[in-house]
């Protein structure tokens, strides 16, 4: 019976998920899921990502939290405009929860929309929201050996940040290890090494999300 | 309908987590349940306490994970008995888990009790689990604005371990503020500020431990 409740769930989600990339994909919008643990470095990254594309790309972004407003704040001040979700107690977003956001943005006028998704490496894998592409950043103090702990996560995503690379002379992340096990169980992902403290990789990534974009 | 369901599943879950408070007791266990993001050192923290105790206190270990078995792997090795909990896919342990590892578990040989739940610092927060004691770690790579999107683990734990101290030259956590935070929403609340790497504030932490055994 929980089951079967729960499966009719996940049905109705998926059928809003489909709506939501129709809708993404009729207004040549690419939508894109980041997720990651609590403070990985999500809003830093889509911070920097505007700084560099921002002349060239329209950049909108929804934050999804528990509670607070503050990563919001932090994207409006770069002058782009954010929309907050707090999910109430949720510990990831679901299909409605975009919808209702994308019914309050001017979508013809974007071409990239972030979600950053609630910090956790478990739930937000676990519902399809009809973002195109869904990324992950895992960051060097979190350790080598989240793959075998989350794989529903490192198995689905488009592509891998491992974040705040400059801490890696502190720490024993062993990156050769980490993303041949990220290959092994996801061989069409990309991988980026990525500091947006020092700058290292950030171009890289701008040239996949680039490439993504064109896509559309 | 949704929130009836959700509800007898709550009122049904704090009974045995009551019953699972209940049997601790009896047997003069103290049952630590820690929680964290993914990768902010829980394993570390138990291992090094088991290092500094395990000649006068008996210790045993559950270690909950969506997948894999590396932390009680971790922990055997140390020569102190651990349980696994694959919660199949679920962000948290509910108490019925716990329940069914307290069966596998020769509770009058044991002094204290970790309960190491899954990396996420959403989920765990919300199921009481029947431990007598709830701690929870954030790493200093994790940031300092954490207590704002995750204000209920925040709130109710009964102690707050800084972990991963030695990152600190690295990042622009900033202890005082966070820490006025975390007293501002939990004001019983325990701060420790630790690096089980240099092995900074391990013997404070350790202390509290003992004085929290000596209670039960």
């Amino acid at each position: 019976m929980k089951v079967t409740v729960l499966q009719d769930i996940m049905s109705a989600n998926d059928k809003i998920a489909a709506r939501n990339q129709d809708l993404l994909n009729k207004n040549n919008v690419l939508a894109v899921n980041v997720m990651s643990s609590p403070g990985a470095g999500k809003t830093s990254l889509i911070l920097e990502t505007i700084k560099r594309l921002k002349e060239k790309v329209r950049i909108s972004v929804i934050e999804a939290d528990i509670a607070s407003t503050m990563d919001a704040d932090r994207i409006i001040k770069e002058g782009v405009p954010a929309i907050q979700i707090n999910t109430g107690g949720e510990c990831h977003t679901d299909a409605n929860m975009l919808s209702a956001a994308l019914e309050k943005l001017p979508l013809t006028d974007i071409d990239l929309l972030f979600l950053e998704n609630v910090g956790n490496l478990v739930c937000p894998a676990e519902f399809r929201i009809g973002t195109q592409k869904s990324i992950m950043l895992l960051s060097v103090p979190e350790g080598d050996d989240k793959p075998y702990k989350y794989p529903l996560m490192f198995s689905t995503v488009a592509a891998v940040i491992i974040s705040k690379m400059d801490y890696l002379p502190l720490s024993d992340f062993n990156l050769d290890r980490f993303e041949k096990t990220v290959k092994g169980m996801n061989s069409r992902v990309k991988i980026f090494r990525v500091s947006v403290k020092t700058g290292e990789g950030v171009a890289d990534w701008i040239k996949w999300l680039e490439t993504q974009l064109k896509e559309i």
